[in-house]
């Protein structure tokens, strides 16, 4: 592997690896959507019951947007890293690759969140969906620790004032979770809420270091 | 955010944008045939029974039809869209955002639809989806403005009559869904069918504009 | 539409046509798997039940094969044409998303003939998915005219040859498909089969053809 | 065929395949989330019930990860074989859609296996699991002779010794998968962990002849 990426024309390598990873974010925030199922409870019944129906399912669709909102968020720092990345190497290969496997986990968590939320369970649910967070967060400390240590190639002043807002963003993302997940065991809904809201946070975190460096 | 995307080459960085949008249009419109389910209704009957059972199946090959249609068409005007974007802002990277939200949301208000049409509960089914385009056509015209408003730099005749062009046959759009939605009040069916058709009706417009324009 | 076409750069516009397309045939041609279901009559029993249950869905795998099969074909000569294609008009574009509808189509009539094969109503599966193989031909050959009257531009005489070839292949299309959905009438697993290997054959006639130009 | 893909610009050609291949690994990978389905039996339950529950589906989350390490690293070296393709033939185009149609079938065993690994009938879902892994091994061989027979053109010897590491990684895999395949009839948990870590291996494997190479 190694061997290989060092010779064969860079960017391409890069442009494949991003293209790929974006295959699988776009794909697992499309197919969140199959797990909101039809409900079968109002098929014979009226209008009104139908309404209900849907409105019951609202912690379905809580838990889209949610996981929604978190991948695509996820997905765009991913893309802000890539174009700073200029090497793939054995390092950011695997971490992306363990980055991958999880967002493509996050469907079931979100499927076990939507049914149980309303649930006598509804506590190991929501720390079964704050776990997988925190474990996304945990990995990508390790893709970025991967990018920001692949450059032996000096980087622009720019790029890394890029790369350092990301990380300053994200370190507190495993804190974050890991504190949802706790505040799950005693508060449900709390929790999920949380990890809900926090690629909100994370964007305006964002905004503000870059209106911070525009200065 | 703002601040690497304006340094990173900007074609790359629409293309990456253009690309990601792509896939979750693909993806959204071909996971809508998993919501057409295999009838189990005539496994032990005759070779009518399963007729029958394919044909009472009308209102998911219909809203499947519709939905196909809808999505197929506002990727069109979306892609006619991004060869208008020379920069991605924050405020067009999230509206791009909320509308991904929505056409991946689809697949469900049309399986809700597909399965409560010919019930009872037709009314509230048929509201749910035409509200869902409703809202798809509110988040279209937020894009809009953001695609016209990033624009600092000046556009060509081109490129201008383009965007007036796509925003003239999206203006009528919120209206004609609010329409749609009020419709299937009084008639679950009509309102439907209006949703169904209205991107036959939008490819019309958007041709005889081109023809105009082209006197 | 027509109007933005002709005037951003053709290559582009093409290759994300293209890349729409390849994105829909990955997807479709995937989802198939999703149409085998796991068995669940062997949950309980020995290794023996498990294996007759595995064997028991051979109509399953040869209906997957065979979809497969087919759209990979289908997706092969779709790419010859899209290189031979300069400037996408409304035609096209039209023509290009009525195949698209029905490639997404496609694992429906594949899941009916999968559950239905080894049913009574065999012979009413294995008609709806011969003929939807049947509208696919004749879709195909709208695209295929689209492709050759598309160019006002001169073509060179290679490319104009591999269009011959490909037209050739396809103009038995809609007749064999048709004799298929009516052999299936008589025998269901007949009309099948001939679906089932047609593409094999068209990989055949396309070599032959190829062979034949390079004398 | 054969007779356009040597006239279009050559890398154009490769990479639609490479994009084509890489979309069915991505989608292939993702769709396996599917087939987790939430636990249904814990409802009413408590937490622990869910804990439980969750707990339970170990066949399902190991299944699922080493399907999912073996498409990835499949995916890799896929992607390094076509840094080394310059010219796609019709016996690589052939070799390679059959190793998409193992790809996209994965999903199947790996269902199979999840659901049946804890069952009375786990050898059979074992074999049934190291067998498809067989089979991709096989065809994995045959596009590498595809692809080491298609360069008429001479290589360079950097390209000739990825090809060499490759194969000498891949020259194993058979062999090892079919041992797998004969200890699950041992035991069925043995044989589908032995699938479960090789991808491991050949990562390791491939590090090794790297280190090699680097002396």
């Amino acid at each position: 592997m190694q061997q290989s990426e060092g010779r064969v024309p860079e960017t391409r390598d890069t442009a494949r690896l991003e293209a790929f990873s974006d295959g699988v974010f776009a794909i697992a925030m499309t197919l969140l959507i199959l797990e909101i199922r039809v409900p079968e409870a109002a098929v014979g019944g009226t209008n009104r019951d139908l309404g209900n129906a849907l409105v019951a399912l609202w912690p379905s669709f809580l838990a889209f947007a949610a996981s929604f909102g978190t991948i695509l968020t996820m997905w765009t720092h991913h893309h802000h890293l890539c174009t700073l990345v200029t090497r793939v190497d054995r390092r950011l290969f695997l971490s992306n690759g363990l980055l991958l496997f999880l967002v493509t986990f996050v469907p079931f968590p979100t499927a076990v969140a939507a049914r149980y939320l309303g649930c006598p369970a509804a506590r190991a649910a929501s720390i079964f969906y704050c776990g997988t967070f925190f474990l996304l967060a945990l990995v990508y400390q390790v893709l970025l620790s991967a990018v920001a240590r692949e450059g032996d190639v000096p980087r622009s002043p720019a790029a890394q004032r890029t790369l350092d807002a990301v990380r300053r963003s994200y370190q507190m993302g495993p804190l974050t979770y890991g504190l949802a997940a706790l505040i799950a065991f005693f508060s449900p809904l709390g929790g999920f809420l949380i990890c809900a809201v926090m690629w909100v946070f994370w964007s305006l975190l964002d905004y503000r270091n870059a209106a911070r460096d525009d200065i």
